[in-house]
């Protein structure tokens, strides 16, 4: 198996710099369309064949060294109590948000973490199957922040009023909800790792909803406990807080193998602030692909140089794949990665 | 009048840190909410005597030490040949995006910026004559690439891809649209300051959608060029880029008198960066309403030390005040960032 990703996570010393692509299985892949144009998001996301399928999609067409499991962080807490349903054009929500006292006491923390969430397990033991001798496989979940903002607003928000004033107002409420959703992402995660994932990954989409301070008291203790929690499954742990900017250095201590920078920081500074103690992912701007190939490969040798100084340098965008990318840009991205990298470890 | 928001913007000696809030003339305000349900959004921000209402209410209910004029910023660039439209709970949106070469061309940079906006320059009038002997009234506008966010995408947006790869793929487009914008902001600037307005201020509520390579070649020239070219209006000049959290170096040489910091960042630590060159403004986490006096208490003093350091502190929240704040709250903030500053300063 090409395990440079895995050796990267662990700080060990590669050939090249291995690159994989947050939301590499998506839209903009042709491959990706097909498939969902015989199926809707919920059911490709809860039919093991479909997600592992499109799970493997971009390490056939971009030659990827890590596959990332295609599954949406909404659908994790449904064992938990969530009602979700999923509406064409308005992405996932839930009927019945998380507001008070009495809805987070609710709130089911199952035993069995294959408790209706089989499909993920099973679709990661095909993947794993189907990955054989070549690319690692990434599980992930999002972090228990950005899960309970989604379960407390009912879905996608602009402002996150609601969670963010129970977070303020109504902390035994808030603490109720991230302690379950905590302990049932723990038990997620771990049987992720049983299944055949070879590295997990917490996404903290919404960790830039907190300043650094409350950051530090509301959402980090959390992100700790669980990694601590897994720690002893041996894989790597990544962790990526989007737009937590001024709480890098809180989070440098978070315990997990890697740390994923956004695009809204120069990587080398981010790497300054982290210290030698981590690797770090990232984090070229994602709309490169609509720029030239030369522009590409000025951004992808500043990018490496960026991550020279840290531990280990996993190279991704700063984001996902944005829509309408040309996957040709796409696939050269990541040739130029490896052969810059290449030439420059030889 | 009360200048010690003038003097705490020139870095000069004060008696008390001065104190406003970014939507402090807004829905949790019950006096609002009732003029707001005899007219509609955009009627309210067109008709100079409801917009001066509007404006001078907060200066009356909460003792804050400027006014800040209420307008929306999209209504700015109607007379460029934006046709805008407003809907009830979608708010603003133009069906006529900027997309094309063509599109970009077509803009009008007018020659008179009271040419469809003189409804702004009236009320500020009123503004400036009801508020005489009391505080500043601070005029403002959006900076031209958050303007031009919306000009582009036709509206709010989750991921101005459209904007986006335009700015990225189309650079000759996207430089004839930010230019014309910018000269028309530095109009509407200008016309304001004679209308009456002591200070103006450029929000750049996007600014985070770009790294910070990609901020410094694609937005903050223009910001540049439109605090240059109105720096002879003699009137503090305060710039907030929302979430460009890594070019505060670059932000600091912008040519602002004062630079807004939101508050995903250390006060004191965003000081260290800007330098001894301007005075800074902000940036208490804008939820703290929903939590005890104790706590606002405790919140009110650390941000008065982070900003002890700087040229100068005007006292504001890190991001607007958020939807069903309490008054009595807010009010009671404004009362300690006086007393406490004031005790400090005696």
């Amino acid at each position: 198996m090409n395990d440079t990703f895995l050796r990267a996570c662990r700080g060990e010393k590669v050939d090249f710099t291995p690159v994989w692509l947050m939301r590499q299985a998506g839209r903009y892949l042709p491959q990706y369309q097909k498939v969902l144009a015989r199926s809707d998001f919920l059911t490709a996301c809860r039919t093991p064949e479909i997600a592992a399928e499109i799970t493997i999609q971009p390490v056939d067409v971009l030659g990827v060294d890590a596959a990332i499991f295609y599954s949406d962080i909404t659908t994790t807490v449904v064992p938990m109590g969530m009602d979700l349903h999923y509406e064409a054009g308005k992405g996932p929500s839930y009927s019945n948000p998380v507001r008070t006292a009495a809805d987070a006491e609710r709130l089911i923390v199952p035993d069995d973490p294959a408790e209706g969430l089989g499909f993920v397990y099973e679709a990661q033991r095909i993947c794993a199957r189907e990955l054989e001798n070549r690319v690692p496989l990434i599980g992930f979940a999002g972090a228990p922040f950005t899960v309970a903002a989604y379960m407390v607003e009912g879905g996608g928000s602009h402002s996150f009023v609601n969670y963010r004033r129970m977070a303020f107002a109504d902390p035994a409420t808030y603490s109720t909800l991230m302690d379950k959703v905590s302990r049932h992402t723990a038990n997620y995660l771990r049987a992720q790792a049983a299944a055949g994932a070879n590295a997990l990954m917490l996404f903290d989409s919404h960790a830039g909803l907190l300043g650094p301070q409350d950051y530090e008291s509301l959402n980090l203790p959390y992100v700790k406990r669980i990694i601590a929690d897994i720690k002893d499954t041996g894989v790597p742990i990544i962790y990526f807080g989007l737009g937590a900017h001024g709480s890098l250095g809180a989070i440098s201590e978070c315990g997990a193998d890697v740390i994923g920078i956004d695009y809204g920081l120069h990587l080398g500074e981010a790497v300054k602030e982290l210290g030698s103690g981590v690797s770090v992912q990232g984090n070229v701007e994602p709309h490169i692909f609509f720029q030239t190939r030369r522009e590409i490969e000025r951004r992808v040798v500043e990018t490496l140089a960026g991550g020279k100084a840290a531990r280990g340098h996993v190279f991704n965008l700063g984001h996902g794949v944005p829509q309408h990318s040309p996957v040709d840009q796409v696939r050269a991205m990541v040739d130029i990665v490896h052969e810059t990298s290449q030439a420059r470890a030889a």
